[in-house]
């Protein structure tokens, strides 16, 4: 039945991957657990469309994700997009569907984004994200709800491992908000700082002409990370309210983290500015033991729900499931696996519905397999029991290397135990 | 905080949705419940990229399909598309990775497909399809599964009243095949059979210059649709082995669904020969009482996998579930929910995660409510339960028109009374 000669141009585009068997049970539970979470914490589904008109997905306050989307054209000629994250299409619902609605609204998702990369190892095209989006409460305690929520939500993974390096974007801004140096020079600095490159960061601060204690601050960034000590050296080398506004802030958000009981978790970082462009608070990264990229980013985004027509603070975040994948052995949670022969007698198909209202997994043979055929089959397939029907309406039950006899009575009394 | 001017602008194209609150929870549930079900028949679930090189999924098999496509290119300059249905990129699965693996295969899936459509109401760009493929078997236990699987899909979801109306692609074909007629022919009568258009069917029957018995046989297919008497008519006017065989399969896999104790639900309906081209043998589509429009449509297709190399038999059908969605008001499952105000104790804090640990949906408030305010929010929000910290180390709590104080062992003990 099956020829082996494959005709070739069938693969996947690089950057896309099919799941199957474990993998894609595993991908499920991730997802599963994560909505569990977010639920607990009073957030409710939100369910976005693929694509909409490019134009909508084009705010300014994004222009790498606007960069890297996929277009295309529908038959009345709009131009679309895939969407390349859900928050600006959450702010859209907000902003154009729900705007007198009671605040704060929090919603979650789960669902894929896509985006146009190189052609690397490990980098995708398509990948899932799972998240939340806390809109209408610009508190420190809506920051520390969502923080403490990405924390609660990689514990719920167990995750062995892992750390969420908090920052403040408002921190460099602050500093920044006396020097008229515009858009460019911020991000400049910006990624000099993620980068870790002193060198560039010199060079830029030069080019500035800040005052000398504004750099000092500023180049002092990179190195602050840590505990508590953090901000108080970030508010020793503040240099105007802006700036210590912003560490303050940090603090309080710190402080309630500590009541949550999850600080232990967090690392302050002022040098986590990297992050989308539409962050402009608290923003972090979460990074787990043995992976090189963070596998949650999240932040304020005060500004992207005005650009729908509602004035709306906003903090949240998203997690990349693909990337906590690589970080186990696929786990499942699947029902044992029984396989039964395919018999015509109504009594023996009753049984099978019974065993799958039991909650039980049941195959029923197609091919017309018999004893041992059928055994050596489910054997294959990781089948915890096989049923054959006996000529005498009873059944022959494999368990393993054990075989023996059983009545369809004794297979019903039998049946709650196989569940475990 | 919020403007009540919105530009304009930012509406969704046509044919696509937002879902938010108990309606994407409705989803959500109701996909659980199909691919729980689907899991207990033994399917396992695939996952497919949601776009890939539009050549793999232009088969031959599927030209109205293939019409219908979203393209769009890579920065490669290759051409992708946006999948228009699973069945597809599951037939490249199985040819190209799955192989030699040990048959049948059995996956299920649950995913969003893509296709043009006109300006219509009711018409969806995007919508969310569930269902199944059983890969590897020719037989009629194999068609029978499908069918009865289906059956007790829409008795998971509880719809009130269905059936499924269950034809025989190979009977017309059967008929035909030894008329030299092309398949434009035999597209054009589907086409006329499909919509009950006996002047249509006549006068292609007249172009085709087919013997007189054939010609009869034809005519009668549109009136075929019943119980077994169907199968004894059809049986009488066919004119070849090809026609008698295929009714001689439909005879066996209705058999099997009696036995199944699901034919009920079955109206044979040889008139049923609408669907895609790629389907083969037996062919079906579910309706639900309230809809004018088919809710599930399924159907053996032996020569999709040989496109990717794997000469494999398959059958398999898929859910509409936006279609399901139409025929009930929402329901959801989800935890009572609880609204705590913000209070700074640790202790406090260790309430709320002990709470979503019991499995309660826990809000704590983030705009620094108190009182009043904050239970007029969670009336507003539908919330079960109000918990306001009072004074002096003990709790307030409103559940409806009741207020009443609790010591926080007090909310401890009745908290498990609370998930029901």
């Amino acid at each position: 039945m099956l020829t082996n000669e494959r005709p070739p141009g069938f693969q996947l585009p690089h950057g896309l991957a099919d799941l199957f068997f474990e993998h894609a049970e595993a991908k499920a539970r991730v997802e599963r657990l994560l909505e569990e979470t977010f639920s607990r914490w009073g957030y409710t589904r939100i369910v976005l469309p693929t694509f909409e008109y490019a134009e909508t997905l084009s705010t300014e306050a994004s222009p790498r994700l606007v960069d890297e989307m996929y277009r295309f054209f529908d038959r009345d000629g709009h131009s679309l997009a895939l969407r390349p994250d859900m928050t600006v299409s959450t702010a859209r619902v907000v902003g154009t569907k729900l705007y007198d609605h009671a605040l704060p609204l929090r919603f979650y998702y789960a669902g894929n984004v896509f985006r146009h990369v190189e052609t690397q190892a490990g980098h995708r095209r398509e990948f899932t994200q799972a998240g939340v989006e806390l809109i209408g409460a610009a508190t420190p305690e809506a920051d520390a709800e969502v923080v403490a929520l990405t924390i609660h939500a990689l514990q719920a993974l167990r995750l062995r491992e892992f750390q969420v390096n908090l920052g403040q974007v408002g921190y460099l801004r602050g500093l920044l908000c006396e020097a008229d140096d515009g858009n460019g020079a911020l991000r400049n600095l910006e990624q000099a700082i993620e980068r870790k490159n002193p060198l560039a960061l010199e060079r830029y601060l030069e080019e500035m002409n800040l005052p000398e204690d504004t750099r000092r601050a500023i180049r002092a960034i990179p190195t602050l990370a840590g505990d508590e000590a953090v901000l108080d050296e970030a508010e020793r080398l503040a240099t105007n309210t802006a700036s210590r506004e912003a560490i303050e802030r940090l603090r309080a958000v710190y402080g309630i983290l500590r009541v949550e009981g999850v600080a232990e978790h967090v690392i302050l970082d002022l040098g986590e500015v990297r992050a989308m462009g539409y962050y402009t608070g608290v923003a972090y990264h979460a990074y787990a033991a043995g992976l090189g990229f963070p596998i949650c980013s999240g932040g304020r985004y005060d500004h992207l729900a005005s650009h729908f027509g509602a004035d709306l603070p906003a903090i949240g975040f998203a997690l990349g499931i693909e990337r906590v994948l690589l970080l186990s052995e696929p786990q499942v949670d699947i029902a044992p696996h029984l396989v039964m022969c395919a018999c015509a007698h109504p009594a023996c198909r009753a049984l099978a519905t019974e065993a799958r209202d039991a909650g039980l997994r049941v195959e029923v043979d197609v091919l017309g397999r018999t004893g041992e055929d059928l055994a050596a089959y489910a054997r294959q397939q990781g089948a915890h029991r096989v049923l054959l029907c006996d000529d005498g309406g009873g059944y022959r039950l494999i368990e393993g290397d054990r075989e023996r006899s059983v009545s369809p009575e004794g297979v019903r009394e039998e049946m709650p135990s196989w569940l475990r």
